[in-house]
C-alpha cells in the first residue's frame, strides 16, 4: 500500500532524547517499510528512516534555538504538503490530534488518526463531534474513557523494536524509576517504596521548568544525602538498556490516566518486570504475575517487590516481543489500513457527510 | 451591512483585566453597531457586546479555571460556527492570526484577517504565503517589515472609546509605566529614568509565571525600598483614568517591534502625553512635540521630559479624538469592508486560486 505517515514536529523522529509520540511514529514507519509498503514519511529534515521523507521544517521544533516559532504555523504548512500529495495514497495515518481535520475533509475516508494524548480536556468532545468523518485509534482502551462516542475504529498499542533493547537475564540489585519529574508520575511514592524495602532506587528523569518548583521543594529534599537514592538524570536510548536492564524492577507508580506509558514495554524488552499502580493503560499493558504486578498503594507495592522472584526475566522479554514489538504494531495498523481500502472501493452507497 | 467578527477566545469580549486584541474587537465591534451596520460577534459567553452574539465557549480561556482545555480545540469548534453561518454575512473579519485559513478558502474574498501579534517569528512566512488570498490588515506599518510580500489590504490602528477614559487637565507630578513586567518592556529604564529627575515613578503591571524571575532579580530589588517608585500591581478599567490621568507622562521604554502598544493611546486620552523609545509602532502613533516624544535613550528622555511644558494636554486629547476614537477605527474598516464588497459584485472575472 501507499502510505503517508504524518507526525507531529515538536521532536526528531526518532526523537535525540525525551519524546513518546515521535518515537512511535518512527518505529511505525520503518516496521511498515520492512512488511513491503511504500511509506511517505512528513517530518522535520532530521528524520532518520527508511521510508521516503517529505521535509516540511528544517528541524525538530522543541530542540530548534530559533527564539521565536509558531506551532501552529509549522503544522499548518505540514499539512498543506500532504494535501497537495493526497491523492496519492492509500491511506494517509495523522498523529496530529485534530489539527488535520479541517484540511481533509474530502478525505476522511482514507484516514486513519491516532490520538496519543489524555483525552480529558475541556474542549475536545465538540471537535471530536463536528469532525466524527474521520476515524480514531486509540493507543489504550482506557484513554477513550472521557470520549466513549468518539469514531473509534480500533486500540493499537505501541510497539517498540526488540533490537533497540538489550536483554538482561541479570539484574543488579536495584529499582528504577524513569520519565519526567512531576507531581502526576509520584517519583516521591518510588522514593517511599525504595526506602521501606531498604533497596538502592536510580531516577532517570528530565525536569522540565514547569517542573522545577516540584523537584526544588517535593523531590530534591528526598534525594539530597539519601544514601538509598541515585539521580542520573535525562538519559538516553544509548544509556536505557544498560538503566533499565540492570533493574530488579521498573516503578510506575503514576496518578494520573496515563493513556499508554511507552516506559513500561522499554522495561519488558530488557527482561525487566514493572511495578505499576492501577490507573489508565496499566492493565492492559502489565500481565499480573507475568510481566509484573498491579498495585493500588506503597503496601501492595512493597509485597509486589517481594514476589519478584517469582517471575521469570526471559518470560517477561518474550511476552514484549508477542505483544509490544513494532511489527506487532505493525500488523495492527496494516489490518486497520486493508479495511479502510475496501470500505473505499466501489461500489459503495454514498457516505453523506452531515451538516 | 452584515459583518461577522471573530475573536480570540483567550479573554473575555473586553477583558476583564489585562489582555489587548479581545480589547479592540470589543470596541470595534460596538463601533460598527452604532454606524448602523448589523453585526454578530462570535466569541465566549462573558463578553459584553452590542451586537448579535454567537456563545461559542461558556467563558474565555485565560481565566476559566478548569484544569484542562485546549485552545485549538476551542478555536476550531468556533470557527466551525462561523462557517455554518458564512453565507449570512457580506464580510467576515478574523481576528485569529492565521487558524481559519483552511476553513475559509473558498470565502477568502470575503473575508478580512487582521493580525494584531508580532509577525518576526520563523514558521509565519510559508503560511502567509500558502494562503495568500486573505487580505490581511496590519496594526501599524512597522508590524509589516517581517513579511513585507504579505497581502496586505491596508494598516488600520487601534482606536478606544474616548468615553472609557476621563481626560485629566492636570497632572500629579508623578510619572506612570503601565503594562506587563517583561524585560522587552524595560520597567528598569523607567526607575532609572525617575531616579535621575528625583522625580515619583508608579507603576501598574501584571507579572506573569513566565516573567517571575525577572521580578524577583532585576525588578523587585529595584523597587523594594525605594522611596521614589510605587509598585501598584495589575489593575482594570476603572482605575485607569485615574493613574494615567495623573501622570505628567508615561513612560514606555520599550525595547521590541511593539506592533502597537495600545497604552499609548490610553493615556493620550488622558491628556498624557507619552515618552516613547523608538521602536515598532511609535513613531506612527506619537507626534513628536505634540502627543509626547520620541527617544533613543535615557539622557534623551530626561530631555525631553524637561520640555513637557511645551505640551498641551488639550492637544494630546484632541489628537486622541481626531486619530485613535474606536469610531475613527470603525471608519477605517468600513471602508476597507465596501472595498471588498465592490470586488465581490459580479460582473468580475474569476478569482481562480493558485493551486
Amino acid at each position: 500500500m501507499k502510505i503517508a505517515q504524518v507526525t507531529p514536529l515538536y521532536e526528531a523522529v526518532p526523537p535525540r532524547l525525551y519524546g513518546g509520540t515521535e518515537r512511535v511514529v518512527a518505529h511505525l514507519t520503518d516496521a511498515l517499510v520492512d512488511l513491503g509498503h511504500d511509506v511517505t514519511l512528513f517530518a522535520s529534515a532530521d528524520a532518520r528512516t527508511r521510508a521516503r521523507l517529505v521535509p516540511v521544517r528544517d528541524q525538530a521544533m522543541r530542540l530548534d534555538p530559533a527564539p521565536l516559532k509558531s506551532d501552529l504555523a509549522a503544522h499548518m504548512s505540514q499539512l498543506a504538503e500532504v494535501l497537495d500529495r493526497a491523492d496519492r495514497f492509500d491511506v494517509i495515518h495523522f498523529h496530529t490530534d485534530m489539527v488535520h481535520f479541517p484540511f481533509f475533509e474530502g478525505w476522511a475516508d482514507k484516514t486513519v488518526t491516532t490520538l496519543h494524548g489524555r483525552l480529558d480536556l475541556k474542549d475536545l468532545a465538540p471537535v471530536y463531534d463536528r469532525w466524527s468523518e474521520f476515524g480514531l485509534v486509540s493507543i489504550s482502551d482506557d484513554q477513550r474513557r472521557p470520549l466513549p462516542h468518539a469514531n473509534w475504529r480500533a486500540t493499537v498499542h505501541h510497539g517498540m523494536p526488540g533490537d533497540l533493547y538489550r536483554f538482561s537475564p541479570r539484574s543488579q540489585g536495584y529499582l528504577a524509576f524513569l520519565g519526567r519529574i512531576s507531581p502526576e508520575k509520584r517519583p516521591d511514592r518510588a522514593i517511599e517504596i525504595a526506602t521501606r524495602l531498604n533497596k538502592p532506587l536510580k531516577i532517570a528523569a528530565k525536569v522540565d521548568a514547569a517542573d522545577r518548583v516540584y523537584w526544588e521543594t517535593v523531590i530534591e529534599p528526598l534525594v539530597r544525602g539519601n544514601p538509598l537514592v541515585e539521580f542520573v538524570g535525562e538519559i538516553g536510548d544509548a544509556e536505557k538498556s544498560a538503566f533499565l536492564g540492570g533493574a530488579d524492577a521498573l516503578l510506575f507508580p503514576i496518578a494520573w490516566p496515563e493513556p499508554f506509558g511507552l516506559v513500561m514495554i522499554e522495561a519488558m524488552a530488557c527482561g525487566t518486570p514493572v511495578i505499576a499502580y492501577q490507573w489508565g493503560s496499566v492493565p492492559e499493558v502489565i500481565e499480573e504475575g507475568v510481566t509484573g504486578f498491579i498495585v493500588d498503594d506503597e503496601d501492595e507495592a512493597v509485597a509486589a517487590l517481594r514476589r519478584l522472584p517469582d517471575l521469570s526475566r526471559q518470560t517477561v522479554r518474550a511476552r514484549f516481543e508477542t505483544r509490544f514489538s513494532a511489527h506487532a504494531m505493525a500488523r495492527r495498523y496494516e489490518d486497520l489500513y486493508g479495511r479502510l481500502d475496501e470500505a473505499a472501493q466501489p461500489p459503495r452507497l454514498t457516505l453523506a457527510q452531515s451538516a
